[in-house]
């Protein structure tokens, strides 16, 4: 039955001190009692996405990382350069909890049906503050994993599976009939290649590495382009003329690969062109940059007439733009595919403290395919 | 009375070469004869608008220009770099007239009554192939200038009014509140504040030099931010979070600009914010490239959260957008205002072949604000 003592748990906490480094500690912090509508979830599995490691590290300079403190309580800093902080000045002194997402059990919950129902039921939450041994949370948020699922399973129901179905949808709003997709050889891209392949959405993908477009090729994929290969561009131009993508969404941000692909396009666009305009194709051409794994700056030469944008795109911003209902229909499509097309697959599942190893972060903080981290707030605890 | 005879006149050209040059020239060509609905216009103004230099260089390396054949018949020719090939290669070893817009006095017209009713009027036309002695075109597509003004004064009556207009339309089609502008102190953006202190609609200017501050401030402007002086970033934010500018027109292109500006917009925008967010305010914040005085790369390092956009805008694009009668009434509106609002200054009035001089193609194509020409194609010739 319900544990209704008040619990104390740890707590993963990144703050930016004025004097210009990040420190990330792990503080003992009680779990709040769960109000009628809410319940308490032991956290199991929770992913470290990109998507996190901007919040956990502030964009700090992790060659400067240092760690003090004990084996249990460990304490990492490491510097934030003067432009970075100016980046940051919202959240300076503020102790933050980390972890956009996760999946454990209902170990308590409050008094009204629809949170008595969860207990003992292996859910997925969203919102902040997973890295932590217990969240409460408000049952309705929850997300009730089929029987059998782990929380490892389950611990990335929202992040990578929404945003990659958040793709195509834009995709679709925007009146595009393909898409492109860089860093495509990453956990979310795989997840994108199923989907495509299932909706019958034609996907160029860009890698960087020739055993990546294998792997791709393996699942499926139709376009792999590589970006490291001395052909590319041209193999880029084919692939955007065959498939008609003309909206790319870029986790990689920096560099030129987001100018690249315009300028791909617009080749692709202008092959099919009547007569010459000085202002190049009137095919709108875009680029969503949702990611930073090139943390640089971005660059490109505008070799794509005038029909073109690049922006941001968010998750959240995206979700809240196409209204409950549908954005209700993409989480049940998860649940759903949450053992197929929305598989995660990890490289190391660490605790709290091993999260805050030196040799853990220079690791999953390369953000490099394949060397996804899961932490597990309760490993070595119970 | 209507002269009805073809006549022949003489028409500038340019035409890339396959071999990397391009090379303007001036033909002899003869003037269509009008249709019913047809008039013909002999030109006796028309600017240089950066638009127009596009078409008339092909981005050419300038510094390599040679002119060669005779007074009247000079022949230009520059190396075209094979960067620039690739983007060009939809006009090759094709003879392009050149000229968006002019005005001058009817001369001929088709046997509708509309074509004349327009004989002898002196009226502005947008359609290219404006450097030339005379146009024919659609009587409907004249517009007809009050009395008293000269060709000289009505030659820019579409490129700058209409962008400028464009400009505070999209500002308030797309929900922003005031508008920033570069290169703020060419003809265009003097129109542009003339039109922003009518409308009451603030507009943040961003010069280059402390003269075009003083410029702009004796017009009128609120707001002139000079980018060259050390404290830009600072007078920025300020202009930015007093007027509430979340979009901007750049005439730049190149350069660090509209990433500043963007990252400007984002400070402003944080100042009101309640609480952090690591990826930035909400509030999203767009920057509009429309031309490319500086044709190096555009470079940005995303320092503005997520609520982002960096575009092209076309003027064209943006008519056929809203419609022929919002579009109607914007034309309306800057023939109503030719010699106030949208009135141009002029650095020097040029004939075609002078326009073809070594010395004149180094001034014009520098673009440099007060270094504006006009073409008068008969200039000497009648």
């Amino acid at each position: 039955m319900a544990d209704t003592a008040t619990r104390a748990g740890l707590q993963l906490r990144s703050t930016v001190k004025k004097e210009g480094i990040v420190e990330i500690s792990i503080a003992e912090v009680p779990t709040q009692e769960p109000k009628p509508d809410e319940v308490v979830v032991r956290i199991e599995a929770s992913p470290i996405n990109p998507s996190d490691q901007g919040l956990l590290f502030a964009g700090a300079d992790l060659s400067t990382a240092r760690r003090s403190g004990t084996a249990d309580r460990p304490i990492v800093t490491a510097t934030v350069t003067p432009a970075v902080m100016r980046s940051v000045a919202g959240r300076l002194e503020q102790s933050l909890p980390v972890g956009n997402e996760g999946a454990g059990v209902v170990v308590q919950a409050g008094s009204s049906p629809a949170a008595q129902a969860l207990m003992g039921k292996t859910v997925a939450i969203l919102g902040g503050a997973m890295y932590a041994q217990y969240r409460c949370i408000k049952a309705v948020q929850c997300l009730v994993l089929p029987a059998g699922t782990t929380p490892a399973e389950g611990a990335d129901c929202f992040v990578n599976p929404l945003t990659a179905l958040g793709m195509v949808e834009t995709m679709r709003r925007e009146g595009h009939k393909a898409l492109v997709h860089t860093a495509a050889a990453s956990n979310l891209g795989q997840m994108l290649n199923k989907i495509c392949l299932v909706d019958r959405v034609a996907l160029v993908n860009i890698v960087r590495k020739p055993e990546h477009v294998d792997l791709l090729k393996k699942i499926g994929a139709a376009y792999v382009c590589n970006s490291s290969s001395p052909t590319f561009m041209d193999d880029l131009v084919d692939a955007l003329s065959d498939s008609g993508a003309t909206v790319a969404f870029d986790a990689i941000g920096g560099g030129r690969l987001a100018g690249q692909i315009l300028t791909a396009m617009e080749i692709a666009a202008s092959k099919t062109a009547k007569e010459y305009s000085r202002y190049g194709s009137t095919i709108h051409k875009q680029v969503y940059i949702y990611g930073g794994l090139d943390r640089g700056p971005t660059e490109f030469n505008r070799a794509f007439g005038m029909a073109w944008g690049i922006g941001g795109w968010l998750l959240t911003a995206f979700m809240q733009k196409i209204g409950l209902e549908a954005a209700q229909k993409l989480r049940e499509r998860v649940a759903a595919e949450i053992k197929t097309t929305f598989a995660a697959t990890y490289t190391k599942e660490v605790s709290l403290a091993e999260a805050l190893g030196i040799d853990e972060i220079a690791v999953y903080s390369k953000q490099a395919t394949g060397q996804k981290y899961l932490i597990n707030p309760n490993k070595g605890l119970r």
